[in-house]
């Protein structure tokens, strides 16, 4: 048997102010440390066994899981980090807050910028200080690489190279393999692997901090999936999700 | 100009219970994160941008170098992880308490043990619980290369190749290179950078999470070597060190 385990960061500090943040580099807040540190003891307690971990860019993704390792006692496994596992870019709209974007634009466009397949909210200028092209560590993206916006259907386009030819490719020779990212980017992948239509990854909300199991035959073929934890508890992490682009 | 930044891992557990560790996957302390934190801060003040990251398989390492990388703002950076930069294996006194050890065997074998060159502990079974060969994360090793215990010259040894074939090699890539390592596997590194003697590195102590840094010149011909940081503080690590299999 062969498993592959998702895990969404845990909450961030633009999370809990209710702001756009895609690509901005917010740090975990101090419920989020413990959320992936639970995330970890869950795995271990439950036997799972990682050989190798892929994570983002983004500190907040990196500290998941570097909380989850040390909850494991996993520290020494080995990580490779990938932009292509970055959270969807939301272009200009990063750093606003999501009740007045809604109360500005209205919930339809907002909903749209969030949850629709293939709109891009207004994009970022190349050389503006929020752009990745002044950050060094993107350096190795070509101008054309470079994510001003995105939408869902960019995000996993950019994502799939990285499925395709490193993830997958890592469940030949690991029996568990782990990846830490985001939202937006762990949809890609959780859309790949049940064969979702556009219009089912949307509607599909992913927990923070949860470990959402695929089980794979010799021949990586899929047996099931699974969330762990209490259901209780991820059903209300769901719809907390949900709900974020509505509060005032 | 190249950097070579070399750090030891903040204060451990068992450093705080006065324990033998070696081998022994102790965590840090809660000064030792905040120190390696602060010593984050101060290389991100002074303007060092490492690009590639080197350390251990143990937690206490791994977790100085996340701090640091957390206080830099670079938890982006690839980082490697190789047995070969653990502390040395103080083989069957892993464990045991340094000021009990020095009143049983008296404070001249200890320093022996602690400090010579070429004088092993004594060594653990390769079957028995502590032994490496039970711990899955050595699994790559074979039993010719688990270490059941180690003299400075021995940690030297199976140092040297990957100071050699990895280490070095990554300045002519990087112009900033972060190396977060153990007080023994360090040494192994300083004594062949400053061509010390083995009666040299034997008193040469290294302070805690104090970067170490060593500037070469784009031939990687050494120019010079500094600790960052407030000289008083450093010199009273250093002592602190030093004086620790003797405390009472």
């Amino acid at each position: 048997m062969k498993r592959l385990i998702l895990v969404r960061h845990g909450e961030s500090e633009w999370n809990k102010l209710n702001l756009f943040t895609g690509w901005t580099d917010v740090d975990l807040t101090e419920n989020g440390c413990k959320e992936a540190f639970e995330a970890g003891k869950l795995l271990k307690a439950e036997g799972f066994r990682p050989s190798i971990c892929f994570t983002s860019y983004l500190k907040r993704a990196v500290k998941t899981l570097n909380n989850i390792l040390d909850a494991m006692n996993m520290d020494y496994l080995p990580v490779q980090k990938s932009w292509r596992l970055n959270e969807k870019s939301y272009g200009a709209i990063q750093g606003l807050n999501k009740a007045d974007t809604a109360a500005k634009y209205g919930d339809d466009q907002v909903l749209l910028w969030r949850r629709s397949f293939d709109v891009q909210p207004p994009a970022l200028d190349m050389h503006e200080e929020r752009s990745p092209r002044m950050d060094a560590r993107y350096n190795e993206l070509s101008d054309a690489e470079i994510p001003l916006t995105e939408s869902l259907k960019d995000t996993i386009a950019r994502l799939m190279p990285y499925y395709n030819d490193v993830i997958m490719p890592a469940l030949d020779t690991n029996d568990d393999v782990l990846v830490v990212a985001h939202g937006n980017s762990l949809r890609g992948i959780v859309k790949e692997l049940r064969g979702m239509t556009n219009e089912e990854i949307i509607k599909f909300n992913i927990p923070t901090a949860t470990p959402y199991i695929f089980e794979f035959d010799d021949q990586k073929k899929l047996q099931k999936e699974y969330f762990l934890g209490d259901p209780d508890v991820i059903a209300a992490k769901m719809q907390s999700v949900a709900n974020q682009a509505k509060k005032k």
